[in-house]
This record gives structure tokens, C-alpha cells and sequence, in this order.
């Protein structure tokens, strides 16, 4: 009965059929529109089509109620043609006959998903209504009208997610009398957030309308003393985005008997959403030139990115960090996973996967960019969701760190968690999956190392503190941060830091004990907020804690970085010297001009600035990173909010720079109201404005968002948004 | 600096060099061979080589004492040029200078591996030999003989494994002149078994001969009652399998810098070895159909094997179980890692990784292949290695499970573990990796399902031990197996069994809990020794512990199928009556001809039978699994057995069988002895024999064996051995 398939047949010894691994694609003939009892060994001999007897019950029509469904399922914004409901709650079938029932009268309904399906995998479920046992889901008859029937039908909990081929079988003497194949009868079953025995269960119910139906979203970037927003279409209930998310599965030939496992299912989406191993969503680029795709910074969501992937088959270009999390977020919460996007700003980058980032500096103090092989990110994107772990011991459930931007050190394939992040609190780092590794990424210690002239390296200063100075998500129902820090670290310094160092090191993250001498001498660099074009100063404060004066000999270095660490163009050096008496500040302050860094930003808007200095046997050094602010698009909304109505929307701008920008491309969307709007500028000279008017029908009320982003050559993360409340 | 390769050229802003994953093929210009000291920020524009002065001390020879070092580090055996050393363990070095050093002469050693080494990574290592600090190995000097130093130096016990380049550096006032590039002071580091501080520490000296040190072994196949062995050459002394096993690793793109943690190695190691995802070393088929490469049946030992896929680049056709486990073996024993071969009887392979697997059985109580998802493997092969876990909690070290053969269910990639084998005894499947794969493999429960009209399933019966029945390994020093069922499993029913049960439970293995009433009727089936081409005899008792007499009618069904428990060919069906009387047993041989399965055999040798019976309501049924025994070959070993003296062997067999054996393939090696020959016969006829006659010359000393297998179209699984003690 084998039935192999081009990729599976040198497995025809190894399984009886062979194991399903799509959805979306299967065979059209489940079974025999009659099938004659199978009784015997011999069965295979007997035919199986079997015309029923002309007096027997017929099925005239199946109603997937969807009016009645959809509210309390939490799915009508869903634009798709069938039926989406939420596993472990009741939805409702009307069954009409061609005659009411009488009560030697047996039927079933059978629902099916992938090829094969096995009533012991949860792929074939049969659901009865009477005294006779059916399988693991419930049913029960809710009202009879004459031949037509109301039935309650609830899955379990832990049921398969994915699309559902719907069947009613009449039950004959001789056999089942099953309805044809009907594809608007296929139903389409989710994990539920709102069912206490679902693995996703989220209990509060503010906080399910944010991390389930929020259909857009604010991802933070920057850094912690210069935050800044990007407004994110996550567009989860778009036409095409739940076929695509079923798509990604298939795609990744995930058996079909195991996704209806959390934990299997966002691990499998953590290592689909970048196309590394298995070529998946979205293609990682990190180089500034994008001339193969569409730079990270030109996208407005993922639904976009989601539909080219499932209409050409082929990865897309091109995504960073943030971009690989908000796709994750859309599949998540597409799904009905509670999920969210997090930021955590310096975020170590280690190629070993220990607690130590070193930044290896020259003789003369200066960084020897050459020999250093780890990096900070500025800031680094993942996402969490809420499960329960039953892999793991109690209390390690609720929110887990998944991350799909490619990271090679994660056990060795582009996938990453779910780490449970209370065990990344506790440094319980002895747990699936990857928890040692996002410990480290908020955990690190940096640690200064001086290479000498024959190859040899010395710490001289290890900062417990820069690398995770915070982890921020969106707050519920707002568009301001919420500061989750706490939730991946206790204080600094308290017994509960110490106990979680210490049980990190037990379980073989290996930290930083060098023993360094108390430093009286040390430096900090701060700067207010500096405006891309403009001039900018940095304070430079030396502080001596000891009771000799001394002279420092100092360097300042100004490079371009990439928002990973990386150095793109070194712009600066400039010695300087300051004499700082005992137990004195002394603060000198550092003018560089726009001149001096504008042709060197290529497309990237972010500063490195390293301060070191020597004085007698003293090595001091400080590091900021600074921020470049870009200007905004206005977005203005006219016409009535309402369902249905046409409204319009002017997204307008004015080059404030001394140059044009060249090869401007807008896009706009805005879930539920418009799908994406591109325009292309060639030229936007200095000082000139443009200005683009869209009209736009919305589909789905209450407080909706447009998200407006110009991206140019020499101008990229120039963005505006608009907030409108529709009625129903 | 970056020099971006052609797969990493998006990712300029992520690193800011390539992290290296190659070992085998690197640039040959690590250093210049004068680097002038670099000492100040500008010194990217100095130039770099620069000549020494004429009266400067020069090194005019580096030996790397490969007679002393080679015996001191067990590692004698490998058939390389190059020394090969384990790590945590001091190795001498000979350098010759142009004059005796003076006082002021300093100098140092330095060891590079792959790409861009880095003293921060540990794949630039510097060795100081007196009060300067060095990097992380420790350099003495042992003895000084006029220009002529002994060194002794000592890699760290966690140093990187693999391929290091050697350069002696003098330093002079200006900079360091460096040795020339050679190959022949190139060095491979292991891991160190014998070094208490190295994680792969194995404490007892007759485990480490055998775990590491032995190229030959013994794997165990067939089943409980009738097993069998099959030797194996493991030989990862043989010229070429150290580069091989190498270039797994760099085949593996494996970052250099992870390759001295033997957790990452082992567990990158068991994805390579088979095909999927990585194209990886071996193809697994299980089609009955080898035409398009060897069968795994008919190889001798891993070497062919690892020279062919290091030779062509591409994956070798064709392997199973224990072939995985045999190559798997070679590279874990070549690389220093304590590893032997696991066989697990009755081996439990569910597709969706829960604690049962459910056979499914027609209303008249037949097997319903069709709906049977499921299966037990008559075998199953997978490898250990000993280390200490730092991951985990204190007490899951030891024995660590790993398995190369391609199971998709193990986290979606084709690899697993490492797995404590403590963890799994205990129950504790909260810890990476793969442990509650592993733990279904040896506990399932098979659950006996029957199959409704409806297509509903009901449990009928529930056997707890019929998985996991035995695990065996070769002893130590011999090749009788030792049962180590105990290191896996508490004894069944034990209070330690039902904590292990509940613990396992908790952690998200789904058991079986159905109801069932307590059965007064039973039946067993035994048979003895069955050999190919004879008739069999099945003994099939009936138990009836009621007060009734109970009249059974029963039905025997005969299959042939693979070892991997899925059937190949149906052949027989049988029905019987038997009256059992109250409290009595009642028993019927069945007999079995060979005219009836030998035609349905193709190339398998293992036939199923199932018994089911059914009584008034009771339904019972038992499975008997036949391994059918095959002839062997002899061989005759003549000639002095000494190294370097010529010996002889002689292959011979006949054909005891009524028809002809086809397309005769035989092939024999033996490890220290002789490598892989080969040789054909179209036909063998009916009672012929053949006589093959090779001569060798022993390279290796010690108890050795030879190993011969013949495979044909129509017999598979035909071998012999011999064993000789070869003296020095």
C-alpha cells in the first residue's frame, strides 16, 4: 500500500506510508464516496464503491456558520473564504438532510488534514453524536429543525493546526455514505490563546487583543540613550498571509502530525523565516548594497514580503534583524501564538558562545579593529511568546525568546529558542533550546584587551554593564515602550545577579576573572541628541580618583558603523591632552562638524566614537555611539472613518538637506485599511517638497495605523505614520 | 581588512572578518615572514616586511620528535607524516638555532589554525618560553645542547581540535622574523582521554584501548532471542581518515573556534555522517533497491567509505543503521573521543516522539497495515561517547548517546544527541539534546489498537515491554556482547522504573492510560534456531487463567519484512481452532515450509508472524519476529604474523543452497593489516565453491582481525572473520 514519493523512496523499507508533510497540497480523494464496511483480511479484494439503496438518508448541505463562528472565535478579521476557528473551544456545523432524522439514524462528520491521515496521529478525526464512541474530539447535537441539524463540535486542545478537509458520513447497513469533496467546507483550525488547556493560554484578555489580534506594531531601534521608533504592519489578517503561514510549514516539510506542538512549531518558524539551511522567507544582508533587492530599511511590514515568498517559492531580499522579527511576529500571531517583538540594545555578538566580548586595542591604545573578531550590536531584534513548556521543569513556562534572524552559533543551524526567559533570568541555562546562547547576548561582559608587540593579549578593563542596558517591547494598547529588563536580569550587583552568574558558570558559560587593579583613572563621552546634516559635540569627562595629578595623553577615533558594530568608514582621529588634578573632573568638549562625516555615512546613520588615553601606567577608554536622527514624512487623513467608505491619505515631505536625494521610493499600508502603495521619486532636490495623495477603502475597524517609508540612496529610515479610529 | 568569500559577502557589516570554518585548505600567508613591531594607529601604512640585519639569530631547524611524542600520546598508530598529539598533555619540540642562545635571544612558538587566527579565539596560540607572558599553552625549556633546545609544550586541555601550522618567531629590536610556512611541522591536536582535565577524560586504561584505541569491533544485530554479530573496521588509523574525519568538519562548515568543545563536536558529527540537510557523508536506503550505489549489507568497514566521500565530495550510496553507527564510530575514535557502538533490540520509531506506538488491527483482529503508522525496529543502532556534560546539572556526564542514522523527528534536523544516558535511566528529559527521543526508543509502549467499522480506534491490549527489550555493546577486550540494558533502564515494575515513568511524564511524554480489563486468555510464540532454506516450526501456546473453556479461533499471518519492522512481502494466512480448557494452556506448532517464504524474500532475511485469536469477547494476539541464519564464509590466515612480514589469506565458501547465488561481490579488509579488496563472481551454482586467496603485509602489531562479507542479488548478509596476533 506504500505509496512513495519522488524524495522518500529509497525509505519504502522505513515507513508504511510515507509521513505527510504538507497541507496545502494534497490529494482530492480522501476516500470513496461509499465505503463498504471492511471487515475481513480480504478486504483488499472486495470492491469498494458501492451504489447506496435508493430510500437511504442523504446530506443536502453543510453549513460551516461562520457569522456565528467567526465572533466567538476571535477570527472575523481574517479576509479569507473559510471558516477559521480556535482549537479546544465549540464551533458550529448545521447539517441539513433530506429528511428530518429518526432514531435508527447514525451519521459522523470526519475532518481531515494532509495526505494519509491516521486517526492515531490526530490527521483523520471522526466525531460522533449519539452513544457511539468517536475519537478524541466532541460533539454534540445543539438543535434539531426538521432535516436540519445544529452541531457543536470542539477539538481538543492539543489538536493539529492547519487547514481541515470537512466530511459528513451517513452510516448504511453496508457501509458509509460520505458528501463529495468541498473545498468551501475546508476549515481552518489555530491555536487559541483564550482555551485554559491550550498550550498558548494567555490569560489576560488585554493583552490577547495586543499579542494575538494587533495587526500592526512598534519595533524599537537605536540606542538606550537615543530610542527610536519604527512602525511595523505585522498584517497577520491580510488576504493570502494564513495560506502563506501553512505554506512556510510545508515549505519546511514539517510532518503534519507535529504541528500541533508549540514549541516544535515556532522553533520550525524561527528556522524558516531566514533562508539559510532551507530556503526560507527572507534572505539576511548586512553589506549596504541591496542592488539585488529591496533594502531592509524600504519595507513597511510583512505582508508583502510574506506574499512574494509564497508566489515565486523563492527567499526574498532583503531582511535584517528587525525585518526577520516582524515577519516571525506576523507568522506567530497568524497562527494565534501570543508573540511580540523585543529589543534588546547592546547586544553581544560572540563567536564562541561565552560571556566574554573582546575589543582587542593596539600597543598605543588606539582599537585594532584587525584582530577584534566579536561585536555589540547597537540594538538586536528577536521575539518572544507566551507557552507553556511540559518539556521542562515547573515555573520555566511563559514568555520564551525565539529568533530567526540567522545567528550562526545557535546549535549550529539559523534558528534560535524557545528559550524560556525566566531560566535566561534564573541562569537555569541547562534547558532546550539556545538559552545559553540569548543569555549571553544580554549578559556578556566586555572585556578591554591590550595586544602587545609580540601577539600576546592583556585585559586592562572588563564592564559588567554595557551589554544588555535594555530590553524594551511595545506596550499593550500603546505605542510607548515597556522596559521588560527585569524580566531577563535581576538588579545589578544584588544576590540574586550573583547566584544567576554563578549557576551560568556551573553550567559552562565561561566568564571573564581577570584581576584587574581599581582603575583612578576613567573616562565617560555623552552627547544630546544630533541631527543627521548637523554639527555635533561630545562631553568628554576624566575623572581622577586618586592623589596624584595627572596628564593624560588622549585619542579621540570617529568611524561610520553598521547598527551590528561593524566598522563601514573611519572618519577621524585627533589627539588632544588634559591634565586632571587629584579628585577633580575635568571635562573637554569635542566639536565634530557635519562636514566631517556626511560623505562617509554611505547609507548607514550611525557614529562610533572612541576615546582612549595613557597616563603614566594608566589606560583609560570610553566608547558612544550616537544616533543620527533622520527627518519625518506627514501623513494626513482625510475623509469619513468609517467600514467601507473611501478616505484619503497625503503623505508629504520636504528635503531639508543641501543635497538632492535621488531614487526616492515610497511605499505605504496600513492593516486593515490599504495594502501596500509604492512611488518612485528620481529626484527630490534641496529644499523642494513632494507631496502624494492615495485613496483607501478600510476593511476592519477600531484604532488603525498607515505607515509611511522613503528609502534612497543616500537617505534610508525616513518614515512617518498616521493614526485613524474606524467605526464599524 | 575584511575579505569578504563568496557565500559571505552580505554579511560585510555583521563581521568584521569571515569566521573561519575551514581547517584543510587556508591560505599559505599567515604571517609576513618580518613583521615589524605595530605599535601605533597608523600602522596600516608602514610597510610591513622589512629585512632583519645580517647578525641576528636565525632558526635553521624545527623537529617535531615524532618518536618520542607518537608513544607518549598513544597516537603511534596513525598512519600520517604528520605528528599527531592530544591535548593537555606536554610535546617536544626540537628547534635548531644558527647559535647558542645568549641572555638577551628571545623568541616564541606559534601555533595557528584555520582563517584570520585570533589569540581571542584560541586559533593563534603564542608560546613563551620564559618570564614574558604568553598565550594560553604553557612553553618550557626541557634541555639545551649548544644551538639546539628541546621544548616542551602543553596545549590546553580545552584547546581547538584539528590541523595546526607551526612557526618558530625570533624576536629582534625591530620586529619578529618568523620560519617559513612548512607543512611538515604541521600538527594535529586530539582530544585527550587520557588527560584528567579534558572533557572527554575516560579514567579506566582498558576502556580507553577500547574506546579509543581499537580499529576493529563487533555490532550486534537481529533480535533478542537470536542475535548476531557483525564485525566492523572501524580503522581510524588507516592513512587518510584523520584528513577525512577534518574534512567533515570543514565539509560541515563547522566555525574553527568551536572545535575543541567535544559537545559541539559530536553533535555536528552526527548530522555529517548522514547525507540529509549537509550533504553529509552517507545516504541512507532502506528500498531494497541498491543498484544505484553498494548496499549497506556489503561493506566491510568505514574507510572505503570515508576515502570515497573525502575523494568525490558527495555523499556515499548506501548506508543503514549500523553503517551510520560504524563510520560514526571511526570518526569519534579518530578524533580522540571515546565512542563505542550501541545496539538497541526492539527499537521503538514513532513519528510524532510520544511514549506509545500503536499497531492497528482490523474488527476480525488481522493486522491493518494500512492504518499502522508506527514501527518497531528488530534493531537499532546508534553510538555513545564519554564526556562531561558542563551544560547539564552535576551527575549527567558519562555515556552521552548520539546517532547519526536520519530520524526526522529528532528536532527537525537529521542528527541527535549528545543524550546522558543518565538522563534518560532517570527520566530527566528536560536537558539537551534529544533525550526523550531517545527515551521513546527504549520505553515506548506498543499499543494494540482495533480498528472500527467507523474507523474509530479502541486499545485493546498494551505491552509495556516489548520496546527497548536489551541494549548490548561490545565488551571491552573481547567480542562477546555486554548487556548494558541497566545503564538505560530501572528494572521493569521497580519503584525507580515508576519515578523514572512519572518523572518523563512530566516532561511532556504522552503515555498510554487506557482502561483495560484484566485478560484471562493470552498466547506466546517461540520457535528455535531458523536457518535459510529450511522449514520452521512456530509454537504457539494458549494460556487461559478463567474458570471457562474458551474456544479460540485464531488466524496466523506470515510477512516478510525489513529489519526496520515494515513489511515487505505478505505470504501467509492461516486459520486454526483450539479449545483451551479452564486454567490450562493448549498448544499448536505451526509449521512453516521454505517453498512458502523463500520466493517472497527478495534481498531481506527476517520473517513476522502475528497470531490473533478471538474468543467470545476477548481478543488476544502475540508477534514473533525470525531472523533466518545465512552460511558464513571461512577464512584461512597463513605466513609469520609479525609486521612487515608477507601473510596470506584464503576466502572460501560453498554454496549450500539449490539455487545459484548471483552477481557475487565479496569484499575483506582488515584494519593494521590490509586495506579493502574486492572481488566478483557472476554466479555460484548450486553446491560450487569458491576460494579467494589475498597476501598482506601487517602494519600494526597486537590481536588483529580480518573481516570478509559476500553479498549477492539474492543472499545479502554473508561474512566471516579470522582473527591473528601480529608481533612487533
Amino acid at each position: 500500500m506504500s505509496r512513495p514519493t519522488s524524495g522518500t523512496n529509497t525509505y519504502r523499507g522505513r515507513y508504511s506510508e510515507p509521513v505527510p508533510t504538507s497541507n496545502l497540497t494534497t490529494e482530492e480523494d480522501d476516500f470513496p464516496e461509499f465505503e463498504l464496511f471492511d471487515e475481513g483480511a480480504d478486504s483488499e479484494a472486495t470492491p469498494r464503491a458501492y451504489p447506496p439503496d435508493g430510500a437511504s438518508l442523504v446530506v443536502q448541505n453543510v453549513d460551516m456558520c461562520q457569522q456565528i463562528n467567526k465572533p466567538n472565535h476571535f477570527t472575523s478579521a481574517y479576509d479569507i473564504q473559510n471558516l477559521v476557528v480556535r482549537r479546544g473551544l465549540e464551533f458550529l456545523v448545521r447539517v441539513t438532510f433530506s429528511r428530518p432524522l429518526t432514531p435508527g439514524d447514525d451519521f459522523q462528520l470526519e475532518f481531515l488534514i494532509g495526505a494519509n491521515p491516521s486517526p492515531s496521529k490526530g490527521s483523520l478525526v471522526v466525531v460522533t453524536f449519539g452513544s457511539r464512541g468517536g475519537g478524541s474530539w466532541s460533539g454534540q447535537i445543539l438543535e434539531t429543525q426538521g432535516e436540519s441539524l445544529v452541531l457543536g463540535i470542539t477539538p481538543t486542545a492539543d489538536a493539529i493546526v492547519g487547514k481541515f478537509r470537512t466530511y459528513v458520513a451517513i452510516v448504511t447497513d453496508s457501509g458509509l455514505q460520505r458528501t463529495k469533496r468541498d473545498a468551501s467546507t475546508d476549515m481552518y483550525l489555530l491555536f487559541n490563546a483564550w482555551c485554559p488547556e491550550d498550550a498558548v493560554f494567555l490569560p489576560n484578555d488585554a493583552e490577547r487583543r495586543e499579542y494575538v489580534l494587533n495587526d500592526s506594531g512598534v519595533i524599537y531601534q537605536g540606542s538606550v540613550g537615543a530610542v527610536s521608533q519604527r512602525s511595523w504592519m505585522y498584517g497577520q489578517f491580510e488576504r493570502g498571509i494564513l495560506d502563506a503561514c501553512i505554506y512556510i510549514l510545508d515549505a519546511s516539510q514539517m510532518p503534519i502530525y507535529n504541528r500541533g506542538n508549540a514549541i516544535k512549531v515556532v522553533r520550525k518558524g524561527s528556522a524558516m523565516i531566514n533562508s539559510q539551511d532551507d530556503n526560507g522567507v527572507l534572505v539576511g544582508n548586512w553589506s549596504d548594497d541591496y542592488s539585488m533587492g529591496k533594502a531592509p530599511t524600504s519595507w513597511t511590514g510583512s505582508v508583502k514580503i510574506l506574499l512574494q515568498y509564497v508566489n515565486t517559492g523563492v527567499p526574498v531580499c532583503f531582511g535584517q534583524c528587525w525585518v526577520f522579527a516582524g515577519v516571525f511576529n506576523t507568522f506567530l500571531r497568524c497562527l494565534g501564538i501570543p508573540a511580540r517583538v523585543i529589543t534588546n540594545f547592546s547586544s553581544a555578538h560572540d563567536n564562541t558562545g561565552n560571556l566574554k566580548t573582546d575589543l582587542i586595542f593596539k600597543p598605543d591604545g588606539t582599537p585594532d579593529r584587525r584582530h577584534t573578531r566579536d561585536s555589540i550590536w547597537n540594538y538586536h531584534c528577536w521575539n518572544e511568546v507566551f507557552m507553556v513548556r511540559p518539556d521542562l521543569p515547573p515555573g520555566l513556562g511563559g514568555w520564551q525568546v525565539v529568533d530567526s534572524t540567522p545567528q550562526e552559533t545557535s546549535d549550529g543551524h539559523f534558528r534560535c529558542g524557545p528559550a524560556s526567559v525566566t531560566a535566561i533570568k534564573e541562569g537555569l541555562l541547562c534547558h532546550p533550546f539556545d538559552s545559553g546562547f540569548v543569555f549571553a547576548e544580554v549578559n556578556s561582559d566586555v572585556i578591554f584587551l591590550k595586544r602587545d608587540r609580540y601577539g600576546t593579549l592583556t585585559p586592562f578593563r572588563v564592564d559588567k554593564t554595557h551589554v544588555g542596558q535594555a530590553v524594551y517591547t511595545k506596550a499593550v494598547g500603546g505605542t510607548s515602550p515597556l522596559d521588560i529588563t527585569h524580566n531577563y536580569k535581576y538588579p545589578e550587583g544584588s544576590a540574586e545577579d550573583s547566584r544567576t552568574a554563578s549557576r551560568a558558570e556551573e553550567y559552562g558559560c565561561e566568564r571573564d576573572h581577570s584581576e584587574l587593579s581599581d582603575a583612578q583613572l576613567s573616562v565617560t563621552i555623552s552627547a544630546g541628541q544630533c541631527l543627521l546634516g548637523q554639527d555635533l559635540n561630545l562631553i568628554v569627562d576624566f575623572q581622577n580618583q586618586g592623589e596624584l595629578t595627572r596628564t593624560v595623553h588622549a585619542h579621540l577615533a570617529g568611524s561610520v558603523i553598521f547598527y551590528t558594530g561593524i566598522t563601514a568608514n573611519h572618519f577621524k582621529d585627533q589627539d588632544f591632552s588634559v591634565t586632571v588634578p587629584a579628585y577633580q573632573m575635568e571635562r573637554v568638549v569635542l566639536k565634530t562638524t557635519a562636514q566631517e562625516y556626511m560623505s562617509h555615512l554611505g547609507s548607514q546613520l550611525c557614529l562610533h566614537f572612541v576615546v582612549t588615553g595613557q597616563a603614566d601606567d594608566q589606560s583609560v577608554s570610553a566608547i558612544k555611539v550616537i544616533d543620527l536622527q533622520t527627518p519625518s514624512l506627514t501623513l494626513t487623513v482625510s475623509g469619513q472613518p468609517q467600514v467601507q467608505q473611501e478616505m484619503f491619505v497625503t503623505v508629504s515631505f520636504t528635503n531639508p538637506f543641501s543635497f538632492p536625494l535621488q531614487n526616492a521610493y515610497l511605499a505605504m499600508e496600513g492593516a486593515g485599511l490599504m495594502n501596500v502603495r509604492t512611488r518612485y521619486y528620481s529626484a527630490i532636490d534641496p529644499q523642494a517638497s513632494i507631496s502624494w495623495m492615495e485613496s483607501f477603502v478600510p476593511r476592519l475597524d477600531g484604532p488603525r495605523r498607515l505607515v509611511a517609508v522613503m528609502d534612497c540612496n543616500n537617505l534610508r529610515q525616513v518614515s512617518g505614520v498616521a493614526d485613524v479610529t474606524i467605526s464599524a
